[in-house]
């Protein structure tokens, strides 16, 4: 099967992860009595592992939840000498260039890769590494945050795949690279 | 009938209205051999005045092509003392706050207002004055350019209404102002 590196994403419809604090609440501002998971299951189960970056890693490890990912999770991190204990069964440091890195992850027998976290995902993005954006977004303007998308060397095309409506107030689109 | 003003625009999937070089072919890279028009002569029939800054303004001017708007044009500028002689029936200058802007244009009968241009769009969404934003995403991401959305001072929810998909490529998402 052919490798690929997907982003599945929420973001505010000015284009941010996380507002100007760094908050998240924003990404519950619809209510959700059902708590439909927007298609996280169903992508989950299409993924192998998870690449994220390591503040990505460490926003995780700070939600007072069980850890939340049964498949490997590599942390890109070239600060991070080692994980700390309660994780090293859970998560391993990745270190190199990103080709490097997809090159010991695919050894490793994982193709299809969740790849998360916004640095890491602009990163993947500046060497056109991401073959699917997955993109849910919320109905609310932030007005300043961290934003999903950032600098890029060149223009790159994707194709509409799916366009999906959840909770009759986040729309979820698919897009694939254009190759 | 209550006042409204809306925006209907096209932005990459990173967010910009204009590439690095303020160019806009990119708004035509999917193919459109029937002339599809998006929602266009749909909406310009719900409205029924035009406000745009100076830029958009000069921008429509400098197309090799007829006047476009049946509808009466208000061009917001501080700078500009009048309109060039070809212009002076197709459009007309307004000054002062936005909210002595929309005054005069009320007082005038028009109240469906289309609000276009970066920084107008920015301008009244700062002062929280935009009721409904009908979005276009190009699937392509541009890594720079003039941006749609910039920073406000709060956050602003809105309520999806409807998204559309056109030639199977473009996601048009209309939103309308939670108040």
């Amino acid at each position: 099967m052919q490798s690929r590196n997907i982003v599945f994403i929420a973001r505010s419809l000015d284009g941010y992860i996380a507002d100007k604090n760094g908050g998240l609440d924003w990404l519950n501002t619809t209510p959700n009595p059902d708590h439909q998971d927007m298609g996280y299951e169903k992508f989950i189960k299409s993924v192998d592992a998870i690449v994220m970056g390591r503040t990505t890693f460490e926003t995780v490890c700070s939600f007072d939840i069980e850890w939340p990912y049964k498949i490997p999770v590599f942390v890109l991190s070239f600060s991070l000498e080692s994980l700390p204990e309660d994780y090293k069964d859970k998560a391993e440091i990745v270190k190199g260039s990103l080709s490097d890195i997809l090159e010991q992850i695919h050894k490793k027998g994982y193709r299809q890769l969740y790849i998360d976290g916004g640095v890491t995902v602009q990163n993947f993005l500046k060497e056109d590494l991401i073959d699917e954006l997955i993109i849910t977004t919320i109905p609310i303007l932030l007005g300043g945050g961290t934003p999903l998308f950032g600098e890029l060397p060149r223009e790159m095309e994707f194709e509409h795949v799916e366009s999906v409506l959840y909770l009759d107030a986040l729309v979820q689109d698919s897009y694939r690279r254009k190759r």
